[in-house]
Formats: C-alpha cells, sequence, structure tokens
C-alpha cells in the first residue's frame, strides 16, 4: 500500500555504520544560532549564553548490545548511564541532566524494572546526574534502552575530536582491553552453563575484567582533575569502539596521524593473562576491544610536565602529520599500520 | 546465571504505564541546580542563564506505534520529529535542536533510510529546528525510532501543566480526533487490501483525516501567535494521548476539575462523517482519540477578549475546583463525568 518498496537497493552493510552516520549528516544544516556543533563528536554542542550544554545519546538493544542471561539488570541501567556520562567527559564537560526511555515487553515484571531502575538511579546518584525524563513504551520483542544525556561546559574548556596539533602527546586513561576480555569469560560461561544447567559459572578468577564489562565507569575523575591541573586536552574522545577505531575517529577529526607504542599501551595483568589463554593476542585485544569507556585525548607538549606524574594517565604516543598515517611500533621495534576493525554490522 | 529471576513477580499491567511512570519519578531526586523541573511535564526544564532550555524525548517502535504496510517512511520521519516539537510547543517553548536514534535491520535498504530522512529533515526545514546527533544502531526485529528535542524559551513565558487557576478558559486548537478516525480508514484499507492484493486503497475521500493521521503539524504557528498577542497560557499539554486524559492530566497536575461542552468541541466534518460511517460516536473519537498534536492548554479571562476571535482557538470550557471532577456537559444538557481511555497496555 505504501510506497516504502524500492525501485533500487543498495545494502546499508556497503557504507557500513559510519559511512550511513556521514551520508546522514551531509543530508543536515544548522540554522540556529545555538547550535554551536551538530553530529560528528562525542556529543552536540549548544551555546547557553555564558556556558554550553553538551547533547548526547545511545540506544542500546537486548541481543544486540546486551544478553540478559548474564548481564544484571541493575548493572545494566548503570552502564547505560555510565555510557553517555562518559560521553559528555570526552568533549570536557559535565554532566547533569539524563532521560531514559524503555521498551519493555509483558516477560517483564515490576519487580525486574525495579532492579534496572536501581542501577540507573545508583548511576544517577554517582554521577550527580539528575533523570528528568524519559519514555516508556511497550516492546515485542527484548529490552530497548534510549538515554539522551546533557552536559554543560565553559566555552573555553570544550574539547572536540579535532583539535589535535601536530606533536601533541596522546595520552589514554586507566587500562585498556579489560571489557572485551571480560565478555569473552562472560560467553564461555554462558555456554557451560548451557550445556550443564547443574555448573555454577567460575567468574571469581576474572572479577575485574568482568566488572570492566559489565559495570564500566565514566571517567568523571579524570575530567575533574584535569581542570585542577589546568590542562585541556587538545582534542578527545571515550574509548567505546576500541583503541584503533576511536583513534582513527580522533585523527580523522583533527586531520592528522598518530604513533603509538605497543610499550606504552596499559594492559591490566588479568586482562593480559586471560587473552593468553583465550589464545588471543592481547595487544589486539587493546586495539580493538570496546567498551572500556576510558578517555583518549591529545595534550600540548607543554602540559607534560603537569601530568608525567599522573599515576593512571599514560602517553601512549604522539600526533604525526596526516600523510604518515596511523601506526604501532611494536615491542620489537617494527612498525605497523593500525586498521580499526570496530564498526557492527547491520 | 545472572540474578535476573523475581522472588516474586508483579505483573506491570497492574499499576499500568502511568503507575509506573510515578514509580519511576519517585525513585529520582533532583541535585543540580540547573535542573528546575524533571519528570511529569511536556519537557524538563533546565537552567541555561538568562533563559531555559526543554528537554524532552520519545521512543517509535514498528508494530506498536506505526505499520509500515501503510506509513511511509518520509511521513513517519515527519511525524517523529513534529511530535517532539510540539512537546516543547506544550510547555510554550520553541524547539531548536533534535537528536535521532535509529535501530535497523538488513530488511532496510540505504534508500528506505534515505526516505525516512527526507521526512525527517523536511520536518526539521518546516521548524527551523537543527538535527545535531543521534545514534545508529542494528536491530534483529523492526523498525525503532528514538528522538529526543531540545527547545528553548524565557524564564517568565513557560507555561507548564500545573498552573490552570480557577475559572480559568479551557482551550483547543484546531480540530480533534481526526487523526483516530484516519488510522481506522488506514486500518479498514489494509484489511482489503490483504484480502485482494489487486485493490487499491481508497483514500482520496478521506484525505483530511488521513493527512491528520500520517502527517501531523506540532502548532508552532499557534505559540508564535500566543506571543505576538502577549497570551500566555496558564497551563498547558498537547494532545497526543486523546483529550480525555490530556486534560485529566493538566487538571491533576493543576489541582483542579473542568468543565467541557459538547456544543464547543471541534470536530471536522469529516472526521464526524467518518466516525458515523464506522459506527462510532463522533463525541468518543474527538474525547479519546490520540496524535492530534494539537495544543489544550487555559488561559486567564483577562486574556479571553484577545483570543476570543482566533479562528483556530476554540473555547471549549472552563476550569472547576478539585473537589466537582472532569465533566463533559452533553448537547441535551446532561452532565457526564470523563474517564480516560488514553493508555497503552503492556
Amino acid at each position: 500500500m505504501s510506497d516504502n518498496k524500492d525501485e533500487s537497493r543498495t545494502e546499508i552493510n556497503e557504507v557500513g555504520e559510519f559511512g550511513l552516520i556521514d551520508r546522514i549528516k551531509s543530508g543536515t544544516t544548522l540554522v540556529n544560532e545555538s547550535s554551536i556543533a551538530g553530529i560528528g563528536d562525542d556529543a552536540a554542542v549548544i551555546d547557553a549564553g555564558d556556558h554550553v550544554k553538551l547533547l548526547s545519546t545511545d540506544m542500546l538493544l537486548e541481543g544486540i548490545h546486551f544478553d540478559l542471561s548474564y548481564v544484571p539488570l541493575k548493572h545494566l541501567g548503570y552502564k547505560a548511564v555510565a555510557s553517555n556520562v562518559s560521553d559528555i567527559a570526552a568533549m570536557n564537560g559535565i554532566a547533569e541532566q539524563i532521560t531514559i526511555s524503555i521498551a519493555i515487553s509483558n516477560r517483564f515484571s515490576l519487580e525486574a524494572i525495579d532492579k534496572l531502575y536501581e542501577g540507573i538511579n545508583a548511576a544517577c546518584k554517582a554521577y550527580k546526574v539528575d533523570l528528568v525524563g524519559g519514555d516508556t513504551v511497550s516492546s515485542q520483542s527484548g529490552l530497548i534502552i534510549s538515554v539522551s544525556v546533557i552536559g554543560r561546559t565553559d566555552k573555553d574548556k570544550i574539547s572536540f575530536r579535532s583539535g589535535a596539533g601536530l606533536k601533541d602527546i596522546i595520552c589514554v586513561t586507566g587500562d585498556i582491553g579489560g571489557a572485551y576480555i571480560g565478555l569473552q569469560v562472560l560467553e564461555r560461561e554462558k555456554q557451560v552453563f548451557l550445556e550443564n544447567k547443574g555448573m555454577s559459572p567460575k567468574l571469581g578468577d576474572y572479577e575485574y575484567i568482568v566488572g570492566r564489562q559489565l559495570k564500566p565507569e565514566a571517567r568523571m575523575d579524570i575530567i575533574h582533575e584535569l581542570r585542577e591541573m589546568d590542562v585541556r586536552p587538545t582534542s578527545m574522545i571515550d574509548l567505546s569502539d576500541g583503541l584503533a577505531s576511536d583513534l582513527m575517529h580522533l585523527c580523522k577529526s583533527s586531520q592528522c596521524g598518530a604513533v603509538i607504542y605497543e610499550d606504552n599501551l596499559p594492559i591490566d595483568k588479568q586482562t593480559y593473562d586471560t587473552a593468553v589463554e583465550f589464545n588471543m593476542d592481547p595487544i589486539t585485544c587493546c586495539l580493538n576491544g570496546g567498551e572500556d569507556y576510558e578517555l583518549l585525548f591529545t595534550i600540548s607538549q607543554d602540559d607534560h610536565e603537569k601530568l608525567k606524574n599522573h599515576p593512571d594517565i599514560h602517553f601512549i604516543g604522539f600526533s604525526e602529520m596526516q600523510e604518515k598515517g596511523i601506526n604501532l611500533v611494536t615491542k620489537g621495534g617494527n612498525t605497523v599500520e593500525i586498521k580499526a576493525q570496530g564498526w557492527v554490522h547491520f
């Protein structure tokens, strides 16, 4: 009846997620004076007189983004908030308001929804974010969560993806790859459980990395510390897709290349050992594993002194001229081009 | 494996959608100074120095909120934007930024997504709203659209649901019930089509009401005119659930009752005639049919003079003391209590 059938048909996989976003962006124009920056960064930037509001949004689907057979609803609620607060952090901002929309089927009881909101409220409290709205609708299939977050920052403190200068120092917070390896452990234990329902999952030895997957934290602590040390990152992004992919986003926006050193990549021992146990290369896990929600940013060399003794900020390399590409220097001294593998197939 | 199983189980239907929203609201506290108003109105209100930002969000699911067998994707995109702009209008605000997240399966081609965004971009242009962000994810089932919108208004111009005074005049814009009857026509033609694929749908006689369903407009024209006439509605809501349900929301927030007059309800002739054709009571359609996206608001009697000749604003009744309830005076002079039937079952 409707004209939704196509004359010609191009598969979305032919352009990929990032191609689709570029296509959507190319159709938009910003007409309001208050729209300072739109699609293309961790958050949009909206003028609010003496400061700016930051706006970001995410959608999470059961079966795509989470598996309720091993993700407790409380953790899911916490993570939905934390990952969005992280997008505001990535703009050097502080999240203040959030809206959460949920689609649920009659599979979910009121008690289950209470658990989800226990996690949401715990994260709101931890990050001092106010839950100010949302939508509740019925779903024929799984649980869907859509989050929008509003943050604020001063106009002279915004960090875009696009600001990296030449020979800026590339920094990463915390350690990386853990959330990805934690997911592998959870998936393995799920298989064991499905094959033998009497077995209890053995997660004790993997507590840290499973925690990295199930209950990541936004690095608001780093944002506050950077302010105290009077350091504004010249560019910033949060690590949601994985270091390789997110570094490529940052370099593309900043029109630069990068060199990073394998020796400097921060890997937790449990991440390393478990990767080896799974016959995976720990460095590949670090480069391509997503969902760590650490911060990747560049600083001017002038700020090196201020950050060099910070225990949780690691200098992993520096920005280069764009034509040099993005490269990893291995422990053996070889230079290898980095390619992103981070995106989702439709 | 996870602890998502319930000890006891309460069905969500036992509390209903509005009960669930009350439950979620009761778990929230607003800690940021910038959070002026949270859950419970058409939009949250966020301080922005010399003005306020308004924030609203909606989630739309295929099979629940729309049926792609008769809703063209272009119209769907337009309506997703218009219905959210309407939420900002309902706060006496002007929408300026929007984010759109979509979940799509490989059933959708790039050309189909282009059509959806054609509608989104057309609505953004019509309402002068900037598309500044979103999320694109893959779905295992149908199309999901999540929209968040940011608007602005002056602090002395906000209209909450809660501000109606005693004996304020209740106004409604445009005409009502049409979107609901339009949906009945589309559903009927779908059945005819399914039974006989050779039949073309007969929509020509129902153009107006089908248009009301497929391509509603946010009443930004009214918001601008009210400003020009220096009228601030004492309370306001947009008609998404239906007049009865939305009037009850407004009265509950304002802690008042209401009397409305059947004679004064604005019904288009096509709405009336088609309701009769479907053996439905046109007044019931007016009271309980949703998705008209007209504005329902109250004004002080002092503003009566300014609006009395407006061709598209109808005085349908007045507010009363809360203990008198919400009543309809029929053409025959009888008084009937109004009950909402507007909400969705989970």
